[in-house]
């Protein structure tokens, strides 16, 4: 998506590859939104470390970054012996595997890499399918985003006013988002409306990354506090919501995402306001039979308890950690929640959009190989 | 209430009178929760700044102000011309009045002084009546905080787990506080429970205020973003919510109150949890028709925007703000939400608990003079 910088705008994905100088190279999300830069990781261990110091997050974009990782170490081997290639091979796999050990979103994109791989012969070969691999897995990603955004535009009207939570956007994948694609596709199609950002504490992905890519992308919007949905529903201010997900169960239609998420559901039903759920088919989980058994993640209190941010020159980027509440009281900070499917009015996938209990029934279109 | 510093434990009000010094006594909640300091006015135009900057702020606690002001300048009056004092009274009445001038406690709080003076035949007579109402208005305050605390107490069972939203705790009355009363009168029947403090974004008055009011008294708690409550409810960690207001209407038992309320209270009927709000009688509009006449405070973005904390030693107490948000995006930032009766369990009061629709068939028992 665009991106301007002194006045000068450019088109970026999050995440791309440099095949000339064997760099995988990222949008530097620690600095946003108060800083710009470009990071370029000169070998395997770099890319692992920009995967475990979130330099890069979000499903989508860790995914992608790990191919190119994968393939980024596979170049960088110097021999013909394919046994030692595929030790190295494994060393790089494991490597990146462990940069974020939770995440299945590296495992799959660099099990698809490996699959490709072994069609090679020789290293030289396989070398080159590792990479088409992993530009295959990247693009893939974009197309899927760009599909959720060409079904969900048409819920889109002119003059409505849309309201999402934290950052399922352009900067969680490699491009376009799931959350956000129907808002860019709309906007392309000429669609005028407003978007309200959910703050997203403790976070503040909303505030920080997804205000940041409204911006960019000249999308008429505000930050509210999480506070305030309720009320601007009960005003009549918003029409339509979108959010993304980290998990949904294929079987039930149940929807992890992050924490707030179901709160918002729940008001939008009060108020009779559509929910829609955008995701990417690598996030239905098949397996999973009942939503209270997703592991909710426990986070550290510390989020709760301050905020990161810039002091006097924003553009600076420098971010402090400041500590808002008071200091002998601890928090607790669970990182997300299970929203059931009678709140949610449609699931926007690149396949069309479901009913949140048709998936199962649908789930041959949806990448379900079982 | 309690307050320990440097492991000493005292008792504190939140606004107190010293008759030697003619000084108002106040605790600095411009400070709090990061330093505890007492203030003391040494005149009714430092009275005056202080309800302006907010080193007091609350209701109760600002009434209180400024009725002990109206003493102090009243007091400070050297002469015995009934004319001239009068007109004194009148410049500090003014003066405390334009400190805070859309609150209507002061002005209330005054009012009531002024009634009681008007029985002196001399100057000293009319001071020390002056004085004598003033006590007797911080007196009042803290008698209806009690009965607020001895009827809520009742709902407060062993191992409970209650929220509360934002600060209607003792700093915002004189002493005991609102929704915070029931607890500590809980408290002292040697209940044990839990309380959940949303933070209260975007002035944070939950992860300040009332954290380090519970954690002062050693009540159990830990602070929640404002986007847990909804699966805390869900995973059956909340059996009790009470909260405050700032206007509830008499005729309709609607409740405007800190912006998020609201959706506590949808929260809260979804998954049968008692919701109660906890008022002082001072707080009930009897004129007002419907709750969407009650005008909705637009706060400044900068709230929503960013955050104030401290940065390295907390105990400096030296607050800075910082920039959370995307630094090209604005916000919507709305103070308040009414909450509808359906919503609400009970409106606990000085004069016991009503449903929020029997309040108008109580009125007489409720103060309303009409």
């Amino acid at each position: 998506m665009n991106v301007t910088v002194h006045g000068r705008t450019q088109s970026f994905r999050t995440v791309a590859f440099d095949r000339a100088g064997n760099a995988v190279r990222l949008i530097d999300q620690r600095q946003l939104p108060h800083r710009f830069a470009i990071v370029e990781t000169a070998n395997f261990c770099e890319t692992a470390e920009a995967i475990h110091d979130m330099t890069v997050r979000g499903a989508g974009a860790i995914g992608a970054t790990a191919a190119y990782g994968l393939a980024q170490g596979a170049l960088a081997f110097r021999g013909r012996r394919l046994p030692e290639f595929r030790r190295h091979v494994e060393t790089v796999y494991r490597t990146l595997k462990a940069a974020r050990p939770t995440a299945v979103d590296p495992v799959n994109a660099m099990n698809a890499v490996r699959a490709t791989m072994r069609a090679g012969r020789t290293v030289t070969e396989q070398q080159s399918l590792a990479l088409a691999a992993a530009e295959e897995f990247a693009n893939e990603d974009v197309r899927h985003c760009a599909d959720i955004g060409r079904h969900g535009a048409r819920l889109i009207r002119n003059g409505m006013k849309l309201l999402t939570h934290c950052n399922a956007g352009w900067l969680a994948f490699v491009d376009i988002g799931t959350a956000t694609a129907p808002m860019y596709a709309a906007q392309a199609r000429g669609k005028n409306f407003h978007v309200y950002c959910d703050e997203t504490r403790p976070r503040l992905q909303g505030a920080t990354l997804t205000a940041w890519e409204l911006a960019q992308q000249r999308i008429s919007h505000r930050i509210i506090a999480d506070n305030a949905a309720g009320h601007l529903m009960q005003r009549g201010e918003i029409d339509l919501v979108i959010v993304g997900s980290d998990r949904t169960l294929g079987r039930t239609g149940e929807v992890a995402n992050k924490i707030g998420t179901y709160t918002k559901a729940v008001l939008a039903k009060r108020h009779g306001i559509p929910f829609y759920v955008a995701i990417p088919l690598s996030t239905i989980d098949w397996h999973l039979k009942r939503g209270r058994d997703i592991p909710i993640e426990e986070r550290h209190a510390g989020e709760v308890l301050g905020a990161w941010g810039t002091i006097s020159n924003p553009q600076s980027g420098r971010l402090v950690y400041v500590r808002t509440a008071n200091p002998a009281s601890d928090a607790c900070n669970p990182g997300f929640d299970v929203t059931p499917p009678e709140l949610i009015t449609g699931i926007i996938t690149p396949a069309g959009i479901f009913r949140p209990g048709d998936l199962w029934r649908h789930r041959h279109k949806l990448g379900h190989t079982g």
